[in-house]
């Protein structure tokens, strides 16, 4: 039996614009490394290699520990693991950092126990370290993240992942501006209830991106990239939202909209040559208010984690 | 140029459960059937051949009349037309009725005036009738009635409409319980808001249905069947109707929900053989309240409104 695992776990999308809480994307780029080693003993013990430090290693406080050991309850086993994360995906990005962690952790133990569980039957676990990091056991981070592409989060109870067909063309564009927005604090800003008008409105609209990625309708995936309900909400609190979305729309971008809970903003392009496009009229946008980002570029992750080598 | 067609309308289903407002799909039975003559001078005179006569023949207060007006007024045209109808499908039964009507106007308009618009570009006409006949301009009738099959209403400003692909061996069971239920009653019972909550489990099972639709993945299609926004509260208008939908689940349907703003209910089947088991066993739910009902069984119409002969 292998004594240690070096796993990649990918940064994701989560919403994709119309699709709030049910829906999320994978990236291939960036993604976190994380080494999961069996110790004598039971228990989890996380190392942080990352060049800032600003992450619990108390397996209580941490993603991967609250996610880790929900999952070892659920086997009833008292194997021990370090897990050493070297974070590549900053916390709070709002690309799906701590989904990333509690995917490469839960991953990462299965595969050492002989992978008693699917990546599907994972899910369930990896959610536990969402609810730890924001106070929601949300999964449109942590599936696209176990399972790669686009992801349906169909039904919560009883939890029901759908893995949706898609344009394997397409490229995603991320630009992170370096402001600081707590996940809980752009849940708060929601309200409970809303227009059954704009519900109307917003499944129109997933409807239409479900039927336009399954038969590669790009002209109906970029009319369908309209978020009614949340985007006008929580963009107040990015600043130069509009004019950020604006340029990466008129970068041809078939659409753009915030990544999760934000700040991050993502742009789905038809090209790679689009998302560069968009990537760099982005970040201008930003730069204009003097806030630094950074950017990335990646296609749709298809194999979500994956162990390296 | 022809003087004269004969058009066959079809019924249709809208909503299909958890598709509110955006949702719909034709029949092959019931369906109306209507004439469409040139007649000399301008305007459009209204003929009712049903064997029933609570339908008014004024062309201002008549579905077919208001939808033919707004399209000739679109032509500039001043031709005039003598229209006749047989109604197949019952008025106030939920399937459809006014939609039917006034498609089979416009599309046999069309027709005679040699086609000048597609069948995609009559349906904004056809929903004139509609607002006429319930107050709302809905579309998840008439866009089906017009185009067949599964269609998918996205956005109504602007109108946006797309066929969706389904697997060819659905059936439909209708049953139409004789009780009165005016659309317009039926949608006043509805709230204008909704908990967020709601909103994203529709939306996750309207992009489960689209998904499993586009892949012929019946499980996946039966457990996206669900509406928890709408049916909760027009069903308690339908005696009876939770033991008719338990009725049709144990007949093996797909799914089973009220058909657009109801009396009438639907069961979506994977073969004409479960479709006929349905439809007996809501049947026999009615009967059993001393409710008749009517039943019809049909495929799902490809094609949509046509010209007979």
């Amino acid at each position: 039996m292998e004594e240690s695992v070096r796993i990649f776990s990918p940064a994701t999308v989560a919403n994709v614009a119309c699709g709030f809480d049910i829906l999320g994307l994978a990236l291939d780029n960036p993604g976190d490394e994380v080494i999961v080693r069996r110790k004598a003993g039971s228990g989890i013990v996380i190392r942080n290699e990352t060049p800032y430090t600003n992450i619990p290693t108390d397996p209580d406080a941490n993603t991967i520990g609250v996610a880790a050991k929900a999952f070892l309850e659920h086997l009833q086993s008292d194997a021990g693991f370090e897990i050493t994360i070297t974070h590549k995906i900053k916390p709070g990005s709002g690309i799906g950092s701590s989904a990333a962690s509690a995917v490469a952790g839960v991953f990462g133990i299965n595969l050492l126990l002989g992978a008693p569980r699917t990546k599907k039957e994972l899910v369930q676990f990896a959610m536990h370290g969402e609810k730890a990091a924001c106070g929601s056991a949300h999964a449109d981070n942590v599936a696209p993240a176990l399972l790669g592409g686009f992801v349906l989060v169909r039904s919560y109870q009883p939890l029901d992942v759908i893995r949706l067909a898609f344009p394997d063309t397409l490229y995603i564009a991320i630009i992170h501006p370096q402001i600081e927005l707590k996940t809980a604090d752009a849940r708060k800003v929601l309200r409970t209830s809303i227009q059954l008008k704009d519900a109307v409105k917003q499944w129109g609209n997933i409807a239409g991106l479900v039927a336009g990625l399954a038969r590669n309708d790009y002209p109906l995936i970029a009319r369908s990239l309209e978020d009614v309900i949340i985007e006008p909400v929580r963009s107040l609190l990015i600043p130069g939202y509009e004019k950020v979305k604006q340029a990466a729309i008129e970068a041809d971008a078939l659409g753009c909209s915030i990544s999760g809970s934000g700040p991050s903003v993502f742009a789905l392009c038809e090209t790679e040559a689009i998302a560069h496009r968009a990537a760099i009229a982005m970040e201008e946008k930003f730069s204009d208010l003097e806030i630094d980002s950074i950017k990335y570029i990646s296609k749709i992750n298809t194999e979500g984690v994956r162990a390296l080598e």
